[in-house]
């Protein structure tokens, strides 16, 4: 069974994307959570120190979108069936891989928390922009519920940790990009994170300054902090 | 046939990715070079208005990663043969995909100059010290030429723009990343790129002005400038 190593859910986006998509499509797997604050307990498993990363009989695979591709070699469920839903699934996917820096530095992923900014720096808006038009043209093409279909796949686990950014910063988007968004977050894989991450006792310094740089806290629901790992 | 969208030789890092892969493979495709300056040409046949961009009967893949992806679900050969080495590869251009990103910045690619940068900013050299450890590691573990073994493949592919950075900026890389470096500078399709890239007539004012800020251009190597296309 591989070993999927993972970093704090509260804070991991890369960590989600594998992980949701291994969840829904029932992929077996062991779960190895590392807490961010120590980087040599990342480097002893992943060669950049960074997570995701999946070792499966003595192969690492260390980035996120690596990992969809080596699943999808045995299960073909990762990406949609169909030719041109799949052509499209991997672009949108890829486009998140290397993209969308503004949303991804300015609204960093912190599930148990609520944040007011105002205004939006227009570079955020014009990433949530792309992702309305994005998510727009895929739900009509390819006629939902999902992004490239019928069935959860992996562009929708690209985009999973969007979900959890629009609702902590309450960010704007389309109505039809809400609704995508709202059927993500009640996915069984996608409650089962957002309540570990709830639970989760630690803190890392460098996630919460950001936080703090970026807008004003309005609500924390995390479990209370602790020095310790439960 | 596939039409494989492009821009300019001298300064398409991304573009080259794809394109080297399909031509060291040879792979058919027709290749449309769409020259930067006019975003309205790009939104034309890309939806994120980037190249590079893949049309194969009716189907837009507008990522390279995502093209090399789909170029490998019907080529063998796009990713190596064995497990290990293919997920290595899929690690490494996906660590490339998103990553590197003082390197990319920094020294952009622009095939036809030579400039100095002194001293090199901390951070490329760190990218550097990276590249050194991936490619060295491929090279041992797999016994080269290639750094996932004996064949070029789009792990390849996706470091060939660092051999025109290299040269361009003379980056400090480890005498093994330099022979190796120079291997893809030899292939057949990398000079055909280069030369390519020299006689290009266009000069793009955003490219250029980079290149400005970056460092001394010591020398410039390209076709005279001029304001139409060739």
């Amino acid at each position: 069974m591989p070993t999927l190593y993972i970093a704090n859910r509260n804070y991991s986006s890369w960590s989600l994307r594998p992980w949701v998509l291994m969840r829904e499509l029932a992929i077996p797997f062991d779960e190895r959570l590392v807490p961010f604050g120590d980087p040599a307990a990342f480097r002893a498993f992943s060669p950049t120190g960074k997570v995701p990363c999946l070792v499966d009989a003595g192969t690492t695979v260390w980035d996120s979108l690596a990992i969809v591709e080596t699943l999808a070699e045995r299960r073909p469920d990762v990406w949609p069936r169909e030719r041109d839903a799949r052509a499209w699934a991997r672009s949108a996917a890829a486009e998140m891989h290397s993209g969308f820096q503004a949303l991804r530095t300015t609204c960093t992923m912190n599930c148990g928390v609520r944040v007011r900014i105002d205004p939006f720096p227009e570079a955020v808006l014009a990433d949530l922009a792309r992702l309305d038009a994005l998510w727009a043209e895929g739900l009509e093409r390819f006629g939902g519920p999902f992004l490239a279909g019928p069935l959860f796949t992996a562009v929708d686990a690209f985009f999973a940790p969007v979900a959890f950014r629009v609702q902590t910063y309450a960010a704007p988007v389309a109505p039809a990009s809400r609704a995508y968004l709202e059927r993500l977050l009640a996915l069984p894989s996608m409650r089962t994170w957002y309540e570990a991450a709830l639970a989760e006792p630690w803190r890392d310094a460098p996630h919460e300054e950001e936080l703090r740089g970026i807008g004003t806290v309005t609500q924390d629901l995390r479990a209370p902090a602790s020095g310790t790992r439960a």
